[in-house]
């Protein structure tokens, strides 16, 4: 957690090449707003002008823009991962053991070393959590519930019984992980029965799970979250989903119960994942697409919203041409 | 709540006549997940693999499986079900009278026998709880609430003041019953005036909310969600909504204010329904489709999502075609 | 916050026509459950049959109605507009200072007059807090939080650190104002490093967030939201979004990050705005609705949801139809 870091010490982090040496820089910024002691990182030549006018002490950016800019530089391959290695150094919260005196504790809580417990938090009965852990105001952590090292629980966090989560995830305000899975029988008067939810969610290490996502708890069996997985706000992955190793899914989709999503897939803003199906490793769901079948095959992109804006008028007359596609 | 229970009275339980009998077990589970002390079931053939090699102790099927299976059975018309009210009997949880020290309670509060309330609870004034009531950690319940009998609201639910709940109700965590509706008259310069949301919330028995779902008050008359109305996690109900009875609502969809929907409809995750407009009973909504206008006939299905996946270079085409029939 | 109201107070306060003086009204109401003592409004020849039969004792209406009703009235040009302010009169709530023995506080609090503060409230380090506010119960306040006066945060609301909030803004249960934004970059191995989000939140005077929705802070410069906005329940608005004067934005919609949504807009429930674009002024926006280019003219209306229902078979038939359209 520096105030300052050198330019030489950049280059080392990012195994880049520094044009020059003992640059000092005391924060991370845009282009845009830099000042005389800021770090920032410049990737795409649209930003042409703002490079040009910045102010930053220190730009990281790819060696084949080097002609671009002739001030104080590093050079890598991905200058916006780099850019973000070096944000992180400046942006590390240190917590220490805490544990407010309005904390509730149930019996047999196991802590590891510095832990931070905040207002009103109140712990079940058998909870153990890992080292330099960090639980906000007004979460509530359930029975038998097992968190590993590093884990961050923001305020207003529900973690339900038996979920057991990794090493290195953090949860935003309002995430609640493991609530009861949406699943009823029909009665033959058409009311429905509760079918009893009594698997858990088991989350990997290195998981996001953004503010106010839900992720419910599995049937019988587990939901998953495998390692890597970052999830946005307002997702919903319902129960005994298995969401692969490094896929990201970004706010307001929801993915419907028992289906299965590969590796390394990415799924955009708002789209619908119907359940009981499989989803291919390094599938790319467009944002507010609708996927109602099976995906088979790996590394394909998939989309149903318009590439393009369409004007209430022009769309009436494309929605009447498609009506009568309807008639038999 | 037994922890072990045998064939007989299973057979007995669901009026399901018994192939063996004084087989006892201990928990329940999934055919592929079962033990030599579980009961499970077999609905589907298509899990017919899972069947031949299940290791449990019973098995409750149809009939017309029997020759699939030469295990302790239990037939029924509908395992499914059968199965669910099986299993309810292994989960159920008793609650005892207890108010944790730190409830904050209004003044003129009326609790039933057996009712817990957990830790950080904030009641307001002329608050009415039934018997064998659950009241989870840090959930609020406003001024002149009236919950019945066997209701359960998970921590950080919130239900604001005159919210009236009636009997067997379930409310996930995060469930927010009776905020504010949105309603706005716009001004000449183009602000915005908010309309005072003064009616309240109305609930019927055996009302299932999920998590983070919000359901808002009436503007001046009250939102009604009738009785057996299972609504799933992230659902937005309008202010001034009727969802009628054994309706049932997935993830992630919303209701726009003042529309009335009927008994016994199946609402898919993600669906989208226009405000002030009616459904009839029975309907059946597809998830993620878009509903404008009135449904007036009863049991019709709804769809406006693809039935196939659509690659985006596919999609692209039919887009370029669909953008044709706009022009005038 | 008058317990009756004259007809001629009325008449006065919105500049309108007072037909009868002297009525004395208690309560607001619509037309069809209004009694003897009420005051309600007609707007719409729809509701001529609740207008003939109401009890009301006086009611808003527009002049060119005035042969539609022969009892007590006061005429304006906007009825609705007009009956929302007399109805406001009516549901003023006054909070005095109130700080609940169980709210933590940080160091360096500044707090105004009639400030109230409920059960649980958490506040971090150098929060600034003006007159006439009221912090429900549960809510959490960050560090270097600053809110102006006659702000309502209602219950289990959460402020992350540094969000600066202007003056008469109300945000509903479960709003989430300040969590991260979704930001990472890719590494080789497919996995995600995250970019600190160390921007914040500027929310100005009259703003309401709804209930669950979430407002992410930006990832270096901040997230805005202007003066007038209005957000309903469930909406996700991304990081280093601006959300233009005046711009209502309902139901469950979502705008991806570093989108800049102009004045004045109408963007209808679980529409999805795509990042990185730019809104004009005055665009209506369709509920249901995807946008994924920027709008460049003002006050155009944009849809592509079915103006029709579509039956489940019909679909299908379109759905064929559309697929021959992709094939090369």
């Amino acid at each position: 957690m520096p105030d300052r870091i050198s330019s030489d010490l950049i280059a080392n982090l990012l195994d880049g090449e520094c044009v020059n040496r003992d640059i000092i820089v005391d924060n991370f910024s845009s282009l845009a707003s830099a000042n005389n002691r800021s770090v920032t990182f410049f990737n795409d030549v649209k930003y042409k002008d703002d490079l040009l006018k910045t102010k930053a002490a220190l730009v990281i950016l790819k060696k084949e823009h080097s002609n671009l800019f002739g001030g104080a530089a590093v050079y890598v391959d991905d200058p916006y991962l780099a850019f973000a290695k070096v944000a992180s150094l400046f942006n590390k919260t240190k917590y220490f053991d805490h544990i407010h005196s309005s904390v509730v504790l149930g019996d047999n809580i196991t802590l590891g070393s510095n832990v931070f417990i905040g207002p009103n938090v109140v712990l079940g009965q058998n909870v153990r959590i890992g080292d330099s852990c960090f639980i906000g105001a007004n979460a509530f952590i359930g029975d038998d519930v097992s968190i590993g090292n590093n884990v961050d629980i923001h305020p207003n966090v529900y973690i339900s019984n038996q979920v057991k989560i990794g090493n290195h995830c953090e949860f935003l305000s309002g995430a609640k992980i493991g609530t009861d899975g949406f699943g009823y029988a029909r009665e033959k008067n058409k009311s429905w029965f509760k079918i009893p939810q009594t698997g858990s969610v088991v989350i990997g290490n290195n998981v996001d799970i953004g503010s106010n996502s839900t992720v419910d708890r599995g049937a019988i069996d587990n939901t998953v979250i495998e390692d890597g997985v970052k999830i946005d706000n307002l997702v919903q992955i319902g129960h005994n989903c298995l969401i692969g190793q490094n896929t990201i899914i970004a706010g307001c989709a929801g993915i419907a119960g028992s289906t299965k999503i590969g590796k390394n897939c990415m799924i955009g803003g708002a789209a619908m994942i119907k359940g009981h199906i499989t989803i291919a490793d390094d599938t790319i769901i467009s944002g507010g697409t609708g996927i109602g079948k099976n995906i088979e095959n790996p590394g394909k992109r998939f989309t149903n919203v318009f590439p393009y804006n369409l004007e209430h008028k022009d769309w009436l007359r494309i929605a009447n041409n498609l009506k009568k596609m309807g008639k038999k």
